[in-house]
């Protein structure tokens, strides 16, 4: 989040940085300095216009409350609002008018959601959604630093023919690929996969979307792949919706290097756009698309979305 | 296919190993014996009474007519003739009735097809197939061993932060999902698409299945595993299709140490049967379910369905 705010030219003045008294006094170099990072504590919120918070939820719970109470604006990257009718859930390019109210709490939406709904989007104003199949192809990073040091060091092992010692993950993530994002709720959705039927409906505002998910972790270390299957209410030519990607803000058709070329998690990385490819007509159903979408997790599924959403309630 | 063969108690003395002139001269270890691979030729087709065919296409095209015109029943492993109406296409669980007749040529279908038409057909029989959507992991093992050697050299590379040179696969893989598993044709299918397509219609005896698919190849070594959203066009409660697959031969429900569990590809790689998990409904759509498939594309992908079917052939 740093690198962004620091790409999109947030003065290395104007940031202040706070974590846990426990994660407290490390530093983070912005541009030419490094910046210490102070204790977060009820004096934290002094003389702040916007925080952006990327907290666990029972934190983000505390924390985001008390900053509001100052009159601190919020962007929150945690689950814990993003279904709260108080508290819009915003994708800039899919419903930034949210924003024009200025609300004071502002959710930043899951990783896989962002990205899936930025694609969906055009397609849903052009012909309307009947239903969604979507089938994700997460990345480690999606699970933080230690499940990245997982991943990494578990391939090392798996090559070198040693013993893997899975902690982040249930199972060894080298070499494999796991379908379980969260835990499971009765009717045997993961987590990620309610997050993301929720936050689709949400962000889309369409409560009665009939959408189905199965999300997998895959060894792959930055970017998060969909595969998206979708029948429209209304008969929609794929090359309109090419031509409607092509004209949306944030929308990359192709690998970023060619527009034929078929993006990969490898292609995403450290870019803030969201890549589409592979469009094509579905077999033997009525208004049927079949496309693939991949987005860096950490960028434009996390920092780069909430750095938007600030840029926006501070007018910049 | 070799060591199928010794485990399903093929004896040593009844097996002729040949290859390519190119590829013979080479052995092969079977039993206490490294048996000689001879060159293929006319000669070739004395005294058998089946061969085992693992040739690329246009070989297939050739080699298989005269093997069958010296009256020896022949199991294709290529796609040549799988679309053939001469010839059975056979999974020998779901439609093994196809080898009573004792056809000459048997085609042994796509990898990725296998696993799904076997965790697919009990559902099928239950409830009826309104819908199929499928989204593959497939494993660098099915592009053969250049492309596992890939996969493997590429991740050494990778993690060294040395350069790689993808020469299998159109991009890197190490890290990444490539969905593109051979040549796209004008509607925008990947080969491998087409072959699911028409090999699970064909062996479901299903020809106008309204059924989609997304094929992509992960940093896996071996196995395949497929996400499916089904829709039937009758009701069918979860309970009754475990129950169903937990009395198909040659289907695990969960990851073969527990019920519960869910497979992955390394739980799969080395096993004959193809394991399912992760059953669960569909949101917001009739008679829908979704579940995982995984099996290892090298033995039930392969060599273990093409030897199931030679044992039929062969009376044993």
């Amino acid at each position: 989040m740093v690198r962004v705010l620091e790409e999109r030219g947030y003065a290395e003045a104007d940031i202040r940085l706070y974590a846990s008294p426990r994660s407290a006094g490390g530093r983070i170099r912005i541009g030419n300095h490094d910046l210490a990072i102070a204790p977060l504590n009820e004096r934290t919120f002094i003389d702040l216009d916007l925080a952006l918070f990327a907290l666990e939820d029972d934190l983000a719970k505390e924390w985001v409350p008390r900053a509001r109470e100052r009159g601190i604006r919020v962007v929150d990257n945690s689950s814990a609002f993003r279904l709260d009718p108080e508290v819009p859930l915003v994708v800039p390019e899919v419903n930034g008018a949210l924003l024009d109210a200025r609300p004071p709490v502002v959710a930043n939406p899951n990783c896989s959601t962002i990205q899936l709904v930025v694609a969906l989007a055009p397609l849903a104003r052009m012909a309307g959604l009947r239903r969604v199949v979507a089938v994700t192809f997460q990345s480690a990073s999606g699970a933080g630093q230690p499940a990245l040091d997982e991943l990494r060091e578990g391939t090392r092992r798996f090559l070198a023919g040693e013993a893997e010692v899975p902690e982040v993950f249930p199972k060894p993530i080298a070499f494999n690929c796991i379908p379980k994002i969260g835990a499971f709720d009765d009717d045997g959705r993961s987590r990620e996969e309610q997050k993301m039927l929720a936050e689709t409906r949400r962000i889309l505002d369409l409560p009665d979307l009939a959408a189905s998910f199965t999300c997998v972790r895959v060894p792959t270390l930055i970017s998060h792949a969909v595969a998206v299957h979708v029948e429209t209410l209304r008969a929609v030519e794929p090359a309109a919706l090419l031509e409607a990607w092509s004209r949306s803000p944030g929308v990359v058709v192709g690998d970023g290097r060619d527009a034929a070329g078929i993006p990969t998690p490898r292609d995403a990385a450290g870019r803030d756009e969201v890549f589409v490819g592979r469009l094509r007509r579905e077999t033997g159903v009525e208004h049927g698309l079949a496309f693939w979408v991949v987005a860096d997790n950490l960028r434009k599924g996390a920092a780069t979305n909430a750095v938007q959403i600030a840029d926006v309630l501070l007018e910049r």
